[in-house]
């Protein structure tokens, strides 16, 4: 997609978002209703194979073509000690991923995704937002443009990830900033800090909070306060993605994090999104309550890099295959209810 | 595996029950602790690919050869009225199978997984339990053998599914004989049963306990009197894949419920088991409970057929990818906890 030259015309584009196509989904549904199969039987799968039916806008989706987003950055607030891991990892598993060696890599792999690396000024941390911005406008226009600008708009699915050392603790400032309640309520162990590192976050969040109170009104100035580079490079794409109407793919708690300004800027803005999964990061539940989404997974998965999304990516396919492939019960001559 | 000659030569079986090994366990432990990403963030992905490799005796899992098996039966307590499709649907399901219609057909395909069908003598249904045991003593033998047969004991991994017009009330009756409770607990809608399908349901299963009582301290006779002839040979096909190491995915309702009197009987006889999902069927949560299994899957399917453990298998293979695939701190050059 391509370059926007002011955060205001990102706010045109939250006006103007495509909707799935009614007609598709109510062939889908008819679909549905005539396959071998108790009506209902196939659970999610059926919704979910729908869904993807009416934003494709093809009565039989499909998933040949799954694009990974991955994207990096760096911050300052890893200055008040709120990660278990140094800086320098964000970088070193950018090298990971280019060498194949994460978790991601293989994930992708299995599920027939491209993978795409996206390091965004890993030699530039944002600000500490304890008592800054994180981003000017410039450097989150730039965060917001990597995303949007980095969707392949031929994908039949997007999945979107992240890594970024300190980030999970950018998420919880943002979550807190846009949705408020007790600071505590949004923090957890990330990668794994201590208890002590626990009350660090909590301390930090609310010091955030109090620093940036004038601008948390506006979502868009929450994700710029309190966000970081990757994650205005999720809330691009995920935006470029409904400009496309490619489905998504919602990894961990950060990447649902920096997509939730859109949802508050305008309700709805992520019905073209499926949480992949419920991650162990206990702020995570708290927001997919808060925008209304079911996750697809929980199997206590908290590392983020799309790996949640990727393996639910496998369920989509599940979804796809029994739509698309299954019998009729007046082709296979099976008679129906008594 | 070999058949046996009497039903007392199974309950031998079942008293010596090979264990995963641990040696294999430990290195597959060491192995996750080194591989790029913060110990425990896979989640359930880490004790999968552990739980497997203890199985297979392999440090690195595999899952290049899974067995689907679908066993099929028809049930003699469909005279009472309590399912939502005529019994002829059994027989027309396993054509549908054979000619690759089924939902089964596309998720083993997805999954790159086997599927053997296997039907069980449809034009001889079960006797009514409300009045008779379901099978006599070779009927039984015969169903477990069926099973115990069908295993390729060269296999990964092995999912075990059935289809049999009636068989959720079957499932109940063996729940609620082997658990007790109250039969409302055990029953649901089955395909799709009315109001008025539950309460028979409910009246069935109060009368075929009634019926049985002095049968039902021994599951193995719980199994012969409650049980149905695909339910008896997904018994003996699961203690089959015990006895080869095989781990299996189990599937919903009626596949978890034929295996209980093998826990009931030895408890720890289903350490090779996972519990593929949870189904809807409300009896499935109540009897995952009881054998101590937490589903893999929570997406509302109760189709019975193996889909859901099918679905499942896909985690399984996330879980294998990743611990195979991912390069260790030390070959990737990255940082450990600060």
């Amino acid at each position: 997609m391509y370059k926007l030259s002011s955060i205001k015309e990102f706010r045109e584009l939250m006006r103007f978002l495509p909707e799935p196509d009614v007609e598709t989904e109510i062939l889908a549904q008819y679909r549905q209703e005539q396959l071998t199969k108790p009506p209902g039987s196939l659970g999610r799968l059926e919704s979910l194979a729908i869904w993807l039916s009416a934003w494709q806008v093809r009565e039989r989706p499909r998933l040949d073509k799954v694009q990974t987003l991955v994207f990096a950055g760096n911050h300052g607030i890893t200055a008040q000690n709120i990660s278990a891991y140094p800086a320098d990892v964000t970088a070193q598993m950018v090298e990971n991923f280019e060498h194949g060696g994460a978790a991601i890599n293989q994930l992708c792999k299995l599920a027939g995704a491209d993978l795409d690396v996206i390091a965004l000024e890993l030699d530039r941390p944002t600000r500490d937002f304890t008592s800054a911005a994180a981003m000017d406008e410039a450097e989150f226009l730039a965060g917001l443009n990597a995303g949007l600008t980095a969707v392949d708009t031929t994908a039949d699915c997007l999945i979107v990830g992240e890594m970024g050392i300190g980030n999970t603790t950018v998420a919880a400032a943002l979550c807190y900033g846009l949705f408020g309640g007790e600071a505590e309520d949004w923090i957890g162990r990330g990668t794994g800090v201590d208890d002590d590192g626990l009350k660090r976050k909590a301390e930090v969040l609310k010091r955030a909070r109090e620093f940036h109170l004038k601008t948390l009104d506006c979502p868009l100035e929450v994700l710029r306060c309190l966000g970081g580079r990757e994650l205005a490079a999720i809330a691009g794409a995920v935006l470029a993605a409904r400009q496309a109407r490619i489905p998504v793919i919602l990894d961990g708690f950060i990447s649902t994090a920096a997509v939730c300004p859109l949802e508050v800027l305008t309700p709805g803005a992520l019905d073209h999104c499926v949480a992949g999964h419920r991650s162990s990061e206990p702020g995570h539940d708290r927001v997919l309550k808060r925008i209304n989404k079911n996750p697809l997974l929980d199997l206590n998965m908290h590392l983020g890099e799309g790996s949640g999304a990727a393996v639910a990516a496998l369920v989509l396919k599940a979804a796809i295959a029994a739509h698309n492939g299954m019998a009729t019960f007046a082709e296979a001559g099976v008679s129906g209810k008594a």
